[in-house]
């Protein structure tokens, strides 16, 4: 069964912008996935076509209406067992282990977001996942719908040409990456250290473990403490 | 004086992707910023243009050469205060703070990584600030360079139609944004919340508040831990 990526946007022109080249634009052009831009206006029932309207309770912006966004949700998702995410800075941080979980699946639901933010009760009617790429604002849920896609389609089966290379990756093992070097031995009069030109295998690999223990250490204690284990190791 | 994001990459066709779209597109059009991708490759000085090689310490994937990409980075950045961003999994989070420093400045260069990594050696030698958009891999650093832009052009002068939506929005304030509602006053026999059309502004106030706490609490305790006066306010 092929990974379907159906995104619900009021800019299906955005896509599939970046995922169109490089990995995900081969594997998109081989099949291994499938991505389809609904455009939500054109579930807009009154004449204007509108899909906003001014939150209740005052403040500055728009809210997308509860009434389109479901109709536009529903017309994609009968008997469809897909999650349904709705990209918003308000949702539980993206982490590796959800994006594995995602692409495990058939495919999914993606909302984006625009103007002020989504009506509360399509959010708890349709059992939207809130689901946040980072810790600042974006223009909309768009980059945020490319992003995660870009993150999920790499490890679709077949699509990564060396599946090796997914292997030692930052969090992947609970840490930061260890520091990378290649050819030249010797750049700008700095060299490539020692250890890793020893041929000494066992050497290597404790010095790198070393290295993205002390990296994960300066940068992101937070990891640390989610993987007690790790210390020990 | 114009913001100007010169992105190095091996995949220049990848701009300005979503970001030629909407607000984003019509400030290019506007001439509100400018973007310039460079094409890494163009910097490499054997005859097949390679542009990586294999890690020394062995492991799977390949890294980028420090002599072709400091090349790029000289090349672009000569007489340069722009920041040197370089998009890595290893970096510091982005927050939203980071984001308003790099709007405020002249623009950016950012530094795609591909492949395992980039040698640490250029990172040191040309001050390479590594910066995260969160905890996921990515097939390389395009897409998280797109999502950074899009982050700092929307608050760019001028970008923004209404400059208030701007103002009460996620981290904003420390907080997670309380929860939207618009017309219909029913729908699918679910209620706009009452306070919210009582017409009592600080009854308002107050509720989104206490709404946007209780939100925070129960997704991002972490955000409180960051921002203790909040409890207090």
């Amino acid at each position: 069964m092929t990974f379907k990526a159906t995104v619900l946007t009021l800019y299906p022109d955005m896509f599939p912008g970046h995922l169109g080249h490089s990995l995900a634009g081969r594997a998109l052009e081989r099949g291994q996935w499938q991505i389809e831009p609904v455009q939500i206006r054109d579930f807009a029932a009154d004449k204007h076509r509108s899909v906003d309207d001014t939150p209740a309770g005052g403040g500055a912006g728009m809210v997308l209406k509860p009434d389109v966004l479901a109709a536009a949700i529903d017309a994609v998702s009968t008997d469809d067992t897909r999650p349904r995410l709705l990209m918003s800075p308000r949702g539980l941080p993206l982490r590796q282990e959800r994006v594995r979980e995602i692409a495990a699946g058939d495919g999914v639901i993606i909302i984006c977001g625009r103007f002020e933010g989504v009506d509360q009760r399509v959010i708890d009617a349709r059992g939207l996942e809130e689901v946040s790429i980072g810790d600042y604002i974006l223009s909309g849920g768009e980059p945020a719908a490319l992003t995660l896609l870009d993150a999920v389609v790499r490890i679709l089966p077949g699509v990564m040409g060396n599946d090796l290379s997914g292997v030692h990756e930052s969090f992947e093992g609970g840490l930061l990456e260890h520091p990378h070097y290649t050819r030249p031995q010797v750049w700008e009069e700095r060299e490539i250290p020692a250890v890793l030109t020893s041929g000494n295998h066992k050497a290597v690999e404790k010095w790198r473990h070393e290295q993205a223990l002390a990296l994960t250490k300066e940068r992101r204690p937070d990891l640390l403490a989610k993987t007690s284990q790790v210390e020990t190791k």
